[in-house]
């Protein structure tokens, strides 16, 4: 985590999400490949060797590669591998969530082998037990790995759940960010050479006052931001939640279809003469804008970046 | 979900988990397989031979088969097909829990292709939007696959998150348990001639006064109920929510390990005579043990069985 801190001041907030579906790619470009995994893999390759500089880290959300079966799944791997190669901290968005044996099963999973990630992002809902097997691995001497745990979630639902007051008061999340403030300092403890503690936070950046709101009443806590860009959050609220310990903001889909708002582009679609790199070259000037974009709101909410 | 209603009416209401660790093979006889996946898919089809009429169906735990990475995956798929290939339904324990187009993907991902299940379970913390992409594939005409929500987990966790008290009154299962019900009404209506909704909820039986809370408050839902045999839950525990829509109760580790309870097999273990059969044979013994000792329970409770 403390990596990725290092890397998001260095390069910026910006997390690239490798959210990819195969839909996302120009179909005919998608069937030069031999299977929709493979044109996944390609594009994705694609966009790493042209966004350094632009980005802190990716983020590789596992349900797309999940859904194209076991191609899907050892793309996924080819990946996290290229991220790697490519000198970026690997987020796995994985929500991985269950009880005793399974969780330290999932941890393994996304941990070692295969589908070895940097960081995974966790539910929590199950309880705090839950989070055992995750957060073993990250002491200094089992990885070093670190985790994003659900706080706030950027979706309209997070209402259902995340948001009910509890009659003790304050809501869920009150709840779930009084234990990971509790499990952050536990493990900042064993760093202390460090900043920042292996233990993060996912906070959504749709609403302001939320995010003003848990930025305040969490300082410490390094967060993952969605919601940013296709899912309609602000730059300014991005901005508000980098503050304090700061944070890694994704954005995803904006970055991998770039290519469909750029007249040019579609107009080489129509014609047939739109390539791999074309695309890629978009998802990579989308990127360092969204990388711009974002630290000019941090600037004006007078952040120093 | 009525395939399985019914299969657990005339099979009796076991799930056996093939929550199948390497580690809960013996370590001379998992050496004989090419990889531990390998190892893991042949218990998996050996119990499968034997458990004809002790079973409802087979519940498979993807976190054991993700933590042996690809490979793994690849047992996963192919314990899926054996389970269908005995006639079983079969439920993917995946908790997938996301938003949007993400949850979409997990969807696809284990309602169809590679990993096609019958029935899977769902993560509802981020909110019941986040189920819609699942309940989708519950419609009849769109592959009339059945889902249990997590509402009362078996981890002394639970505590943590879902028995949370609320402002308004009840407590966080009950806000979940609430829109369930909506949920497995909306749903039971496509189906007018069966006498169970595609929706169903996950509610442990480790404590006895919410397993007959819960019966009471959800008489429509069929449960799927871990936590019994090694997890401590009681036999009378699980027949309390085998009552009114019924359930089917889940028994994996006691089931995977038997082989272990038994002298005569350790001592074979000791001689390095025991055989994948001899271990097949004690898992399938397990089951049919049990099978009954949920019958009789159910019988004490003086339900017709």
């Amino acid at each position: 985590m403390m990596r990725l801190k290092e890397s998001a001041a260095h390069n910026g907030p910006l997390c690239v999400g490798l959210d990819t579906d195969p839909s996302y790619l120009p179909a005919r470009i998608a069937a030069q490949f031999d299977s929709p995994a493979q044109a996944v893999l390609a594009y994705n390759t694609a966009i790493l060797s042209r966004i350094r500089g632009a980005a802190a880290c990716c983020k590789v959300q596992i349900a797309y590669y999940e859904a194209l079966g076991a191609a899907g799944l050892a793309a996924y791997a080819k990946t996290l591998a290229a991220v790697k190669a490519a000198g970026l901290p690997v987020i796995a968005d994985v929500k991985r969530g269950d009880i005793a044996a399974s969780a330290a099963a999932y941890a393994k999973a996304h941990f070692s082998g295969d589908f070895e990630a940097d960081i995974i992002t966790v539910n929590p809902y199950m309880g705090f037990d839950t989070l055992e097997p995750f957060s073993a691995y990250a002491h200094p001497e089992h990885g070093a790995k670190g985790m994003f745990v659900l706080l706030r979630t950027s979706n309209p639902g997070m209402n259902d759940i995340e948001k009910l007051e509890l009659a003790h008061g304050g809501t869920v999340i009150d709840a779930v960010g009084n234990e990971l403030n509790r499990l952050a300092q536990q493990f900042a403890a064993l760093y202390p050479t460090q900043t920042c503690s292996p233990i993060g936070a996912v906070v959504g950046c749709t609403q302001e006052s939320d995010a003003r709101q848990l930025r305040n009443a969490y300082p410490d806590i390094f967060f993952l931001i969605p919601g940013y860009g296709a899912q309609g959050g602000q730059a300014r609220t991005a901005a508000a939640l980098l503050d304090k310990a700061g944070g890694t903001v994704n954005s995803s889909r904006g970055i991998l279809t770039a290519w469909k708002k750029d007249a040019r582009l579609m107009q080489k679609e129509e014609q047939g003469t739109l390539t791999l790199d074309d695309i890629a070259d978009a998802a990579a000037a989308e990127a360092l804008h969204a990388k711009q974009e974002l630290l000019s709101a941090a600037a004006d909410c007078g952040q120093r970046v």
